[in-house]
């Protein structure tokens, strides 16, 4: 049934979500220093790049070695898609099964080889600006029923363009960091004055984000059809949501405390190049769009969406199945409309998708569509339920693309929510 | 009338914004170099801290020089308040009358002098996240008025907390930049399909803003009285806004490309320290806020801050006088919500104040004000009106403080609005 096959001479299991054919790019922290490093990874296998740097695997290129040194991403990226897409492709191709090493060089390339269960991944980019766009059908319209009117669930500006908004950079984490449940103001039901307390609602968002791979001059404009070239790649994203807090403070100028308080990445930045057999068509837009924002091609991605929650006890339960490619608004459709107004790009901005919810109850993309606005509750297979988040809950967004003889995957987007502080 | 001294044996014009008790702290091109270097002002000489470094006048001080050759303050503000005060205070010190220089050394001293009409200012700061308050209680209320309800001018969350939004950091620049005007969607009036356009309601927003000069941890938080000790300095601060683009794109998340094409700083950061005398009594904040908003001392300042409107003929009006004073919430207040979720900062944060309006009409911080949406016209002297931002428009926010021998200003905050792109 499965014909996956392993093309590495590194082993990779068949559901491994990174094959030959990913070659995804992260920073690692060294087991024995401070600092992090540039890494790829096969299979379990994490491969330092700084250190094939030094072994002079990469002289023919004549590029800048000290960025593989670097805490993150941005300095590589920053050498261009030129530079990046030849690198992963000697990648794969130095590590296919038609370059098996003798011994010797094995074993000097194996000096580059950790097992990814021994290493800590850290932030793989240093993130210049955070958007968030709120760009997906099922979510907002869900959104709109609970909170507005179900007969005009939709902004009237919902289908004219990708709304979003920005957010905040300094408390993007990457996978595996705990945060705790902030406080805040809330507003109790039917009284008029606020109090200080933890979020009681505490939820998660399943979403995608891109990482810009080119910068733009400040006063231009990116085109659809430009788009892809500014793009690096992607990586799953849990946009933390207090509701209670959300609600209080977001009117008139949008949610700030209820989601600046922690964001979580996955490490691995899958590049574009590698979801490449994965484009899919998108929804029709209608009412037709805008010329700027009309494109050619297909811009969405056939992209699993699992989200699990864990809780305290080690009992996982998939509580959501979604898909990226339900996204109303591509990619390119964002980036073409963020910059219509001259707005710039810097490499290293994460462009986020908003929640991912499909058409489907069991695929909405946030506890407070699977529970309704807190009127229904969802089963764990702990025997427990859950309306909102508890403490120790953990959440783990699993992003991946398959096909009969292919799959490729983002790894962990994992987070556990903690108690507030005292 | 006029009693201020000058107690420096650098020349300072009785008018001028940098006498000896400011220094402040910028980053100036190097007339001969492409990159940027440190250097404070005092009158019209532009001092460069890297050529004073060079010369071994900073020796004493066991700190890393190399701050003082990058391109924007962050290396030299994460040193910390402790090595920042004691540089400025050095700097007063050495270019004091009861210190000055023999010819020859004179001389060398000079060799890091420039005019300040001779070189150019870059971006002070690299700035992380750029959040934008909404603090005025007269803003807001004009706003209320004109767009929602006269009797509920103000939202309910409005005197609960300082409402704020993130905004974006790649478009913030230097005063002297140019400015297109931006493009994007708006809705004529009447009608229910947006069309694409150039904005043709251009508005500036007059505020201020603070630069973070101390990080904190993410999932921590800063009280108002800890507050002060993260705050570096103050800028005056140009929020360019397109009305039209705003109001189609802006419900239900906030501001995004009606605000994102374009903000502008001024060039010189103002340490709070030079501030200290100017510090004045908040309005008396009814309801009570929570305890973790509440605060002691007076933590409002009194800067003067005059809008003026340059024709393209170089005519200049000053269309408003507003003061910092009139801020409803302070910036400790803030920094103390923006926190209380564990929302990190870093050095480098830039946070406006929102709009500083007065309560009289004169005093309003926005065209939208001044004209009172459109209804009314603004006599500039060279016999034209406005109620919107013509093409080739140049604002200039001025802050200054003053008292009978004492006076700080911030220089200009100076932009030009160039016609769309085509």
């Amino acid at each position: 049934m499965n014909h996956i096959q392993n093309n590495s001479w590194i082993e990779v299991s068949i559901d491994s979500d990174f094959p030959l054919q990913n070659i995804p790019f992260g920073v690692f922290r060294h087991p024995v220093e401070k600092d992090g490093r540039c890494a790829t990874r096969i299979g379990d296998t994490v491969i330092d790049l700084s250190q094939l740097a030094s072994l002079g695997y990469f002289d023919a290129f004549e590029m800048d070695l000290s960025v593989f040194f670097e805490n993150h991403l941005n300095p590589f990226i920053e050498l261009g898609k030129e530079v990046t897409t030849k690198v992963r492709l000697f990648l794969i191709d130095f590590f296919g099964v038609q370059n098996i090493p003798d011994q010797d060089e094995r074993k000097m390339i194996e000096s580059s080889f950790f097992d990814a269960k021994s290493i800590e991944m850290m932030m793989p980019i240093r993130v210049g600006d955070y958007t968030d766009f709120y760009s997906s059908i099922d979510h907002a319209t869900n959104v709109g029923i609970m909170f507005r009117d179900p007969e005009n669930a939709l902004f009237p500006n919902w289908k004219h363009l990708p709304v979003g908004y920005h957010g905040r950079s300094s408390s993007i984490v990457v996978s595996g960091t705990k945060i705790h449940r902030p406080k805040g103001q809330i507003l109790p039901q039917g009284s008029t004055t606020p109090i200080f307390s933890p979020s009681r609602t505490m939820d998660f968002e399943l979403e995608m984000a891109f990482i810009i791979g080119k910068e733009s001059d400040l006063g231009s404009s990116i085109s659809t059809s430009e788009a892809d070239e500014y793009i690096f790649g992607m990586l799953a994203f849990n946009d933390l949501s207090a509701r209670d807090i959300q609600k209080w403070e977001y009117v008139p100028l949008g949610p700030f405390l209820g989601k600046n308080f922690g964001s979580v990445v996955s490490p691995w930045i899958v590049t574009l190049e590698a979801l490449e057999p994965f484009r899919v068509k998108g929804s029709n837009q209608e009412p037709q769009v805008l010329p700027y924002l009309q494109f050619t091609g297909m811009k969405n991605y056939d992209i699993h969406l699992d989200v699990i929650l864990e809780t305290q006890d080690g009992v996982e339960t998939v509580i959501s199945k979604s898909n990226h490619k339900y996204l109303y608004w591509n990619m390119c459709q964002q980036l073409a409309h963020h910059t219509i107004n001259g707005c710039n790009v810097r490499v290293g901005d994460l462009y986020a998708s908003g929640t991912i919810s499909g058409p489907t109850d069991e695929s909405y993309g946030s506890l407070l569509e699977l529970s309704w606005g807190g009127t229904k509750t969802i089963q764990l297979k702990d025997g427990t339920e859950r309306k909102f988040l508890n403490d120790f809950d953990q959440i783990n967004i699993h992003a991946y693309c398959k096909m009969e003889n292919l799959r490729i995957g983002f790894g962990e987007c994992r987070t556990q929510l903690l108690p507030a502080k005292i």
